[in-house]
This record gives C-alpha cells, structure tokens and sequence, in this order.
C-alpha cells in the first residue's frame, strides 16, 4: 500500500466523526426551558416554554425545539454523556493515528523508518542524532485525558437522583475541557508533525522489494499453492520474492514488473497475465 | 409532582434512547466487503466490492453502502466503540430509574414509602416484614456491567495498530454481552417490579399535606415575600404551611384549596387569584 | 443504630485508606537513579546508582532502595497506576458518605432528615426554606473527577512501549490534580459542612418509635415466629410495635423499655429477659 | 541491550505485582463476622464476633481479624476495590509485554523481527507465509476485560448506600471472572507462546552493527562533541558507525571492539580506554 492510502484512510476516518458529533451535538437543541425547578414547570406561565423556545431559535438560528416530556429532561443529562462519548471516539482514533506515526517514524535505523516527522527536540544528552516524536506523545496524552473526563461524565451522569442531577457542571467542565485540550492538541499536532512529514522513500521501496507480503499480488495469477511454495523458499535461504520467481521461471520478467507496479498493487486489478508454466 | 409525571418521565428519557440507538446501529451499514486484509482490495476481482454491497442490501433489506475509504474502514471500529457507548448511555438511564424505584419504596415506615414494589424476596431472618428491592439492584448491577463492558471496548478500540485492529473480538464478545444482559434485564424488571409497582396514596397525600415545598405554587400568588415568611415559620414551629396561610388572613380556604389542587400544582396554570391582603 | 453509629463508620472507614496509601506511597521509594535511558547503565559510572540511591535516601530520610531490575523498572509506571488506585479508592468512600449526607438531610419535611447540614445556599427564588446540600454535592463531584483521572493514568500506563512509557507526564498531571482536588474538597467539606452537622433528634427518636425494624431486636427474647406476627400486623393496621407488644401481653411495659433502650438496641447484648408468654 | 535483559525486565515488573497482590488479598482477612446486618450486631451474643474470628482464623490458618468497626465494615467493599485496582496493574503490565512481543517479533521482512513466536496459526489465505502473532492478542484482549471488570468494581463500590452495598454480587462476580481469565490467559500465553519464543540472533546482530543508538557507547570515552558529529554524519551519508570512528582515527580497532562488545554496552563499564584524539 502507499503511503497516500495510510494518510488517506487517517482522514477518511477522522472525516466520519463530524457527522457523529453533529448528531451528538443537535441533542442539545431540545431544551427544557420553562420546566422550572422538577418539570412541572409550576410557577411559569402557561405560554412560557412555547414563546421562550421559539425565541431561542429566532436568536440562534438553530433548530431549537420544546422537550416533549420536561419531568424526564430536567434530570436527564443523557446529551452531555454523548457528546463526551463522541468526543471520545475522536479521541481514540487520534491516538492510533498518534501512535501509528510513531511507529511509522520509529528509527533512524533500527525501527520501521518509513516516515519521518520534524524534529521538534534536540538529540538526549546521551543520545546524539536521536529525534522523538514529542508532537505525537502530546497528543495521545490529551487523548488519555479526554478519555478520562469521559467516565467522569458518565459517573456524574449516573448520580441522577429523583427529579435533578446535581453533578452537571463537573460534567460540563469535562466536556469543556476536553474540548479545549482536542482543539489545542489538533492545532499544535497539525502545524508542528503533520504538515512536515515527509516519506523515507528509498527505504518504503526496500521494503517493499524485501518484502515476502508481495506474494499477495501473485496469488490470483500464480495460484495459492506456488505462492506459499515461494514464500517459504523466501523466508528459509532469506533471498527476495522476486528474484525466486525469475529463477523458477512462473512468470517473465516483464510480466513480473506489471504485476508488482506500485499502481497495480494497490488496488483490484484484472491484469490478464497468466504464468509460464 | 404526580407519580405519573415521574414515571411518564422514566418511559420518555428511555424512549429517546431508541433514536441514539437506531443512529449508532446504522454506522454499520456502511461496509468494507472487498477491502480484503489491509483495505487495497488487493486479489479481488475489480467489480467484487460493489456487487457484494448491492447483493448484501437486497438480502437483507436494509440500507447497506459500500464504505468512501477502505482502508480507513479497515482497521476502524468506531461503530462497535460508538454502538458501546449507546448501551452505556442507556444502562445509565435504567440505573438512574433502579436508583430511584428503590429510595420512592424504600421503608416500609423509616423511609420515603410513596411507593410499594412487589415483594420479590421474603423477609430476612433478622428483619421480618422487611422487603428488599432485589430486582432493582439486579437491574442496577447489570447496568455497571454494561458500562465496565464499554471501558473494555474503547480500551480495544483504542488497540488499532497500523491496518488491523487485531481486538475485535473482545470488542463483539462484549456488546453481545451487554446487549444480552440488558434484554434479559429489562424482562426481568418490566415484569418481576415495574408491572406491579403500587402508590402509597395515604402516603403521598400526607407529603403534599405537610410539605414546605407547596408555598412554591403559592409564589406566583402571594409574593416572594409572602411565601418565604410563611415558609420559615412552617419550618420554625413544625405546622403546615395550609393552616397557617388561612390563619394570616392571606387567603380564603376556597381560594387556597383551587391553588393546591394537584391538577393545578403540577402544570404551568393562570388562576387570576388574589391575595386577601 | 445511632448517628454516632453512622459518623464513627463514616470515619473508620476513611482512617483504614491511609494504610493503603500509605503503602502505595511506598511504592515510589524504590528507584531507578543510575539506569540512564533504557535500564542498561551506560554510559554511568559503575558506582553512581549505588552513590546516588544512598545519597537520596540521606538528604530525605525516606528508605529509598534501589530497584531489583533496571531494565524493568525504566518503563514500568505501575507506582503511579497504584497511588491514582489508592486515590480513587478514597473517592469512591467519599462519594458515598457525601450521598448518605445527602439522603440523611434530605427534607426539611418530605424526606429522611436526620441531620441538618449548615445552609451554605440562601433558598431558590422558587422554593423558599429550602437548603441545598451544594458542599457534599461539590465533593461528589471532585470525587467523580478523581475517578476519571484513574482512567486517564491507566491508560497513558498501558501506552508503555519497549523500553520506555512516554506519557508518563500525563499520568503525573492526573495524580497531582487528584491529590489537589481532593485535599482542598476534604478542606472544604469538613469546615463548611460536617463541622456545623447537627442530628434531628425528634425526627430520629420518632423513626424509632415508628419502626417496624425494632422488632429486630426483640427476636432474641419473643422469638421468630412473634416477631414476625407483630412486624405483620403493625405493618398491615399502622400502628407501632410498642404497643402491639403490650397489647398482646407479650412483654411488659418495663422489660420491653429495657429491650428498645438505644445503649441495648446498638451492641450485642444479654438481657436475661424472657417473655410473659 | 540484550533480549536477556528485556526478558529479565518482563519478569521482574511481574514478580513485584505479587507483593502488591498480597497486600490486597490481606485486606480480606480483616472480618466483620457477628456485625449482622447493619454493623450494631444486634441479635448476636455478645461474645459471638471474637469466638467467631477466633475460629476463622483457626480453620483456615490465616491471620484473620476482627474489624475495628463493624458499622463502617459493613457498607464497605473497599477491600474488592483494592483487590480489583490490583489484578488490573497486573493486565495492564502483562498487555504492555504483549504489545512489545507483537513488535518485536514483527515481520517477517519488514517490520523489527528480532524474536520469533512459534506459529499458531497457519498463513492467512491471502498472505503464505504470514504468522499472526494471536497469542499474545489472546492476552491482550484478556487484559481489556480484566481492566474494563474493574470499572464495573469501582461503579458497583460507588453504590454503597447507608448501611449495606447491594451491588456487592456483582463485584464478586467480577473479580472471580477477572481471575479465571487472568489465570488461563497466563497458561496459554506461557505454554503456546512464551517457552517457544527464539531470538532472531542474526536480525539482532545486524541492528546492533547498523544503529547509530551505539554512538552513545561511545560517548564516555570519545565525548560528547564527537558522538554527536559522527551520529549526523551516519545519519547523512547512511554509513555505519564504527566505521566512521576507525576512518576518522578517532579510536583504534581493537578498543573500538572492546567499547562496543556486547558485555561493555548492557552495563555500566569503567574501560580505562582513552581516544587517539
């Protein structure tokens, strides 16, 4: 696979919690404004909650409606334990895109190397030439945090008693909070790591030439049983996938290149080759 | 409040659940059929993903879609991470409702007594007569369960490394047991307690009869500072805010027993009635 | 049970946890000074580790000791998930006396309200008289934000990676928050509420005469099978175990004194006293 | 660093859990027999609570004593809390070791490959040669449970309410669970994967030969300055570092040999050697 499709699927996954927090969001907008002290809404007048949400939604522009049950709102905080519940999952999908960064980045030689961030902290004292990838470490440590403030949100939930939940700011100081800490950990992940990744290309094409994986790629043309022979061969003497199968003649050299070109690796292909014997 | 409006509002905090729910369960809909092991697709026939896709949805009828990205989609398990959290949001709700059934019942004369669950457990060795709330606290422990079973799942959600997420099955092994618990749960509940809940009329009667909290309704008539001072006088001499409402003259009997009428106690009214004085 | 009963478990139960954290404190005196970056030592003199572990543990006469396994100990974080577990151990204590303080007051007049917390909120502009319980109510909710924190150190402790655990810093963060919190809540809990607590010994005296439960104690001498009879009928005609006893010619006046005094209703005890019939 | 030492490390954070195990598992012994049921042990002898433990402890000849306080005993479940807190520092450190033999054994061309896990499972149908490392996935899902029955622990302690916890069943049943799982998992993880892991001595070696990480060796005799200015031009010019040192005279071949023997470079050394220049 390229390295496009690693960064692409990082967004593409990334891209789908906007719609989850949106949905998490709009359970805002009903609102229990004229309820009073327990849903009653004993002591308000009798058009209160009508005229007070329609104005609402006239000043925000946001489709702000009437809670249909105010008993149940008013001790019901269920919209903030799915929003940090959103927020959580974007947390959790950051910290595998943090934590595949640094194992991508891992090296300068003796890790997988395929990537490297920008170096953001002078080598150790002990360790010249080192780079650590701080950025990333940050940023799975905000996610650890969010995650955190998340079961704070939940227990607080759960202490709904009768017609009130009384724990709700500490809830909202956990949503806020989290909020921050993405918000700040987004912009400080993107302008200090992401933008100035660049590919290690020479060692990315090594690996791949190294690699037994691309037998994958011969299967349908090869078929199963010559390909794990292959593989075997490959993986007892150490030599390369490619050069066994030239030396056992099943495929031509030319035909060999177009089934390992990088645009025919990456995607379903129907390339019509068939194997010399 | 009425018991009623308290149950009315047990049944609608749980009845917008279903929407959550419905939304988490449709992230599934969108599938990586054809992404084969890391999300190039790779050895499938060009057209496998779409005819797959299209095949699933009319097997089944639902609105199965082929996912944008597969190779996001493929180490991606936010749908189980999300589906989890939906179950938690939901096991939250029915504790908080378990909580409360047991402090309405809990007596049978030392405690709020307003209402009587059926009697599930005889009494014990030590205390005849006594009823425990056994299904409740059944209830209550299967919600924890739930909610430690969403920890797990975010913990492997949280496991993705690189193109796979190797925990997944921890992650299914733990919303079908949590799903299970909540269905076999809520039977439980819903016929062993709820169905035979009881009022304690004489009991609730004798609250609104010696409540402080009725001079609320009383605010909008005779004025704040009406309602604070017979408040403390009610909470000073340990009498009832009815009988010392009449003995200052503020109101007429007639008038106080319109204002206190539970039908106009427990919605927003407009009574046009004055004060005496 | 008394209310003294109920404070001196409020206390024995929080006296036991310095014990725990006492020993997970300890935890942290054996260190790993001299392990340099990855546990190997280099690049250190063959003597500092000792040297070093001495001097330390002469400048703070604490025990400090050397770690067993350099290598080990470098990325075990442990300590620090042991201490937040001790931590949220106290939480999860407080939490619960702050509840019980919480029923316990609850009323004025509709609720258990055996004790009186000092009145720290003026009443609500819509319920006069009323004291909210807003100190336990903080408390429970720094208690909930400890909690949390647990979650975020366990995790950014599971991040631990080959030789190292980058997220230490968040795992310090979280402990130290923690311990804040919570020294300034205790603070606040102890001078704004449990100090001006005082018990509502008419209401308390009144549960005892009421009850159904003191038929408990007269198990021992009237037997199970009259204990139960009377819990029955009192239960089912509204009257008071008292004078059912009397009444069936069971006890005498004097010895069923002696049985329900609270210095025999509290402790074990053997009265001797045997029943008319 | 030697795999020695990484196994050695493996072991030892492990060993150090059984001190804190022991410390939790304690805690149980301190009993609350003769408290019946609310802690005032009402109904019981007098004498009953000493006899009783007295007995206990005989029985089963361990150090079992009477709580202080049996009020405060009660209600609390603190001890499953801490028992619980205890086999999830466990998890927590078993899935750290996990994840590293997932690493470590990766590949097997392009990933660190430096051991090999016996093969469990054959070749994917799309990948012949592949080996999934699934026991140490196995653990680690183990591992989440465990941690996520913890929370389940923690919520169900939090529901202490008054004199008793009701949620105490499930606490119990999380911990037994959260045993039996740690207890297989370990068995399989030791029989079918850890006795049959081998060093890939070769890929080992080669990294050691190739790291510009063993500059730091070098650092003690040769100094900072030049470590660091022979670990960029490495970095650059993709050569090796010893041969850099010998090109630039900086130390003769035979110390060079002694500084980066494999018994210098894992302990702390005094060498006496000093460079050319």
């Amino acid at each position: 696979m390229t390295l496009g499709q690693t960064f692409g699927g990082f967004a593409s996954i990334l891209e789908h919690e906007v719609e989850c927090l949106d949905f998490a969001a709009e359970q805002f907008l009903s609102i229990n404004m004229g309820a009073t002290a327990i849903g009653t809404g004993i002591c308000s007048e009798p058009e209160y909650a009508d005229y007070c949400t329609e104005a609402m939604a006239k000043i925000t522009g946001w489709k702000i409606t009437r809670t249909a049950d105010f008993v149940g709102a008013t001790s019901d905080t269920s919209e903030m334990i799915g929003y940090s519940s959103a927020l959580k999952r974007i947390a959790v999908k950051v910290n595998k895109i943090c934590n595949d960064l640094r194992l991508l980045s891992s090296g300068p030689r003796c890790g997988l190397g395929e990537i490297n961030l920008p170096a953001m902290q002078p080598g150790s004292s002990i360790m010249p030439g080192k780079v650590n990838p701080v950025i990333p470490e940050v940023m799975s440590q905000v996610c650890y945090k969010v995650i955190g403030n998340d079961l704070c949100v939940t227990m607080a939930g759960d202490a709904s008693q009768m017609e009130l939940n009384a724990m709700e700011p500490v809830m909202a100081q956990c949503c806020f909070e989290s909020i921050d800490l993405l918000i700040n950990g987004f912009d400080t992940l993107r302008t200090l790591c992401i933008e100035g990744i660049t590919a290690n290309e020479e060692k990315c094409r090594s690996y791949v030439r190294e690699s037994i994986g691309i037998v994958t790629a011969l299967n349908p043309i090869i078929g199963y049983k010559n390909s794990t022979k292959i593989a075997k061969e490959a993986l007892e003497t150490g030599r390369g996938v490619y050069d066994l199968i030239i030396e056992h003649g099943i495929l031509s050299k030319e035909d060999l290149d177009t089934v390992l070109a990088p645009e025919n690796m990456t995607h379903p292909v129907r390339l019509g080759i068939k194997p010399l014997k």
